[in-house]
């Protein structure tokens, strides 16, 4: 908009490109940030850029770290031996939270998705597979249950098989203080087929 | 969390702050950044620190601008002697972008709240009653059409009517397409008062 300074026209651009901010987010948030104080527009700057040049993923699993192996691979208590695979950062962090899980990760950086053109070669299969040549007992997928996480799910299982390793897959169903009546059918009837005895 | 490095931790801190942003974007946000190439992330920064160095408040209306007198100001094809009273720059951006006013601004920066502890003193309105020294012919007052965009609308018509300056406010009402069943009472009520002869 010509009503605005360029300086202001740039930096609305700037966090419009951010994932999820829409145009009138992107005007609330840059004009917050020329009402803040200087120091603090600079503090901001500055922890970007280096997280920026200080973050890069992990050896082993890919997630992202500001060191050569992450603090959960470089964890000796936890087990080595079970990786659980997802599909990004945010996911392993949910995981996480939970402080029940003391396996260790793999993350793909994404899925597989014909439609999108991501191919099994897009995402950090390879680098899987390369780690079952270690002692591996599980691999449990944690992909998302959308299409693309049960294709990668899928693929990742007729690609582990054959190598005698463990394959499991995280259950799909009704959410824990999910009302049944607010839920959509494929989910219901993946509750079903995944009923256990009692 | 302990599972991201400090650098990420510092970056979700910062983007948390902003506003409208909760500790799941910030998240989203501070990895999206992560995983941007170094010169875009760079760029960003200095955008950011650069845009807070240049921008200030306009010396007649308090929008932000980079020159010492906003654009708007500056136009003399502009009527200078109608002035829309808002609250803020977003609302000044609204205004501007419908295209037919022609008027000039003044941005209050926040409106009168008791609740809040914000009182005339701590908007803009003395430099408002000091720019009705030049002639002016008319105040029209674009407050928000909430309590405390009320009580500013309010306050501003006492202040300014002594001086025989004609003060008019925006009309409150139905917004254009709404559909009456989905609008609430008290808007209904203000469309029905403020209804006019066809």
């Amino acid at each position: 908009m010509e009503l605005y300074s360029g300086y202001i026209n740039k930096l609305i651009e700037q966090f419009s490109k951010l994932p999820g901010v829409g145009s009138k987010s992107a005007q609330r948030l840059a004009l917050h940030v020329i009402n803040m104080p200087s120091e603090h527009v600079e503090r901001f700057a500055q922890i970007m850029v280096e997280a920026r040049k200080n973050i890069h993923y992990c050896n082993t699993c890919y997630t992202l770290t500001d060191k050569e192996t992450c603090p959960i691979c470089a964890n000796p208590k936890r087990d080595h031996k079970m990786i659980m695979v997802v599909e990004n950062i945010r996911d392993l962090a949910a995981y996480e939270k939970t402080g029940k899980y003391d396996g260790v990760y793999h993350v793909l950086h994404g899925a597989i998705s014909p439609m999108m053109g991501i191919g099994p070669n897009d995402i950090r299969l390879k680098e899987l597979v390369k780690r079952l040549e270690e002692e591996i007992t599980e691999v449990i997928i944690a992909t998302n249950s959308s299409l693309e996480g049960e294709t990668t799910a899928m693929y990742i299982s007729k690609l582990i098989k054959p190598t005698g390793v463990k394959v499991t897959r995280i259950a799909s169903g009704v959410p824990v203080g999910g009302d049944l009546e607010c839920i959509d059918e494929m989910t219901l009837l993946r509750a079903l087929e995944g009923r256990t005895e009692l």
